[in-house]
């Protein structure tokens, strides 16, 4: 078909997990796609997938792109690396191949596809090569601020986010230095952020999220969180706004 | 009516510009709302409600918010804080009496409702009292890296947001320290912010972005960018991951 567009990579941000948080431009996009692509683990359904599961159009071509290793490598092993980075490029080339028969492609990304996620890995390989759009989405520690109704930064507060994967002075150091923070990826690491967030004063005001906005979330003061289990993808807010003067109350969850 | 629901407030955020980053959620608050309020300059139309303008139901109840002071008085000054507070004061007073009434109230906010934003100033006023929901909105940040087409942050990058309001030894320093950066509020700091970029050797990777996903959106390279003119709402973009051994390539804009 002489007239049809060229192929065209998208990167499709599908929200925190609540389906009603998924925008008019990321349905207009999955509509518009001959091909949906979506990363899950070996064995697991997608959650950007199920997201916008109901969406779907009937009979569209997916692209499930499992990860070959999740937890069975340490991170920092060449092994894990280049298990990861052969991933990467076979699903970018076979996503090329789509795009050179002028086959448009939605890559779904859960929250914001450029803001700490796995489609960033098929850009760097691709948007310089194919025409790219990015459908901006709203992100997990969005929908987790929004489910505790908790202010998290105004006014002139400076708002870090922060691995949990950093030695303790550098937490320590860095939540100090903030007037509001995210702290992500806790899993192991929950005793040692809890104990940074008590040396800098925060515990009181921090906020622990696990599974945000998505069925069976769990939301509690982490002071009162009694145990050190945490999932690799809770976080822990820690509000700025609510400690200074100007505002007067707020809602606890 | 007696089965009637009790009157709910409602922080909708409705996106960063683009009438399509508007979430499904925040469409079916729009609808269920009996009063839809938004703030707005004196003399100005309020962007919130623009962006939503084609999904308003005809004749709803409308509370337009019109700010007492913008740019008259100097905002270090408590002229200008007064006259903020008892604004704020007051349209959470008229809302407490829509609530009072059984009447939900669906308070549009750009981007994020929590994040940096108006709202939340009637949130502390008033969400201890009344049945509050937050809907998560796109950030005008998410929107501005989706139109760079531009992986802000990645895998452990330390990430933050930075008023250009900070004097320049605390912004070199806070940029310096950080993998990836957003600086907000440029308006007549560009030149501090410009400079303290060139000091920590980001410069060549910062974009300028003016209007972010709305018509007229500016965007640039901003050692390319030859005047010092910018408006208050525009920002800075430090792309983090970039930077690292792991993104082979990606698109400037």
């Amino acid at each position: 078909m002489s007239d049809r567009e060229t192929g065209r990579l998208l990167g499709v941000g599908v929200g925190p997990g609540d389906p009603e948080l998924v925008t008019l431009k990321a349905l207009r996009a999955i509509e518009e796609a001959d091909v949906v692509a979506h990363f899950a683990r070996q064995g697991s359904a997608s959650h950007a997938r199920t997201i916008v599961a109901p969406h779907l159009p009937p009979g569209i071509e997916e692209l499930a792109l499992k990860y070959p290793v999740t937890t069975e490598i340490p991170k920092d092993k060449p092994a894990y690396r280049d298990a990861i980075a052969k991933f990467y490029d076979e699903a970018a080339a076979t996503i090329a191949r789509h795009l050179d028969e002028d086959r448009t492609v939605a890559v779904l990304a859960e929250g914001d596809p450029l803001f700490y996620g796995s489609y960033m890995h098929l850009h760097v390989r691709l948007s310089a090569r194919y025409p790219t759009e990015i459908i901006a989405g709203v992100s997990g520690m969005a929908g987790c601020w929004a489910e505790a109704a908790t202010p998290i930064a105004q006014g002139d507060d400076v708002f870090t986010v922060l691995p949990a994967t950093l030695p303790s002075d550098e937490l320590e150091r860095r939540l100090a230095d903030s007037n509001a923070a995210v702290v992500m990826k806790l899993g192991r690491h929950l005793p040692k952020v809890r104990k940074a967030l008590a040396k800098t004063g925060q515990l009181a005001r921090a906020i622990y999220v696990e599974r945000g906005t998505m069925a069976g979330a769990t939301m509690m003061r982490l002071a009162e969180k009694k145990d050190d289990r945490a999932p690799y993808f809770a976080i822990v807010l820690v509000p700025g706004w609510e400690t200074r003067g100007d505002a007067p109350r707020s809602k606890t969850p």
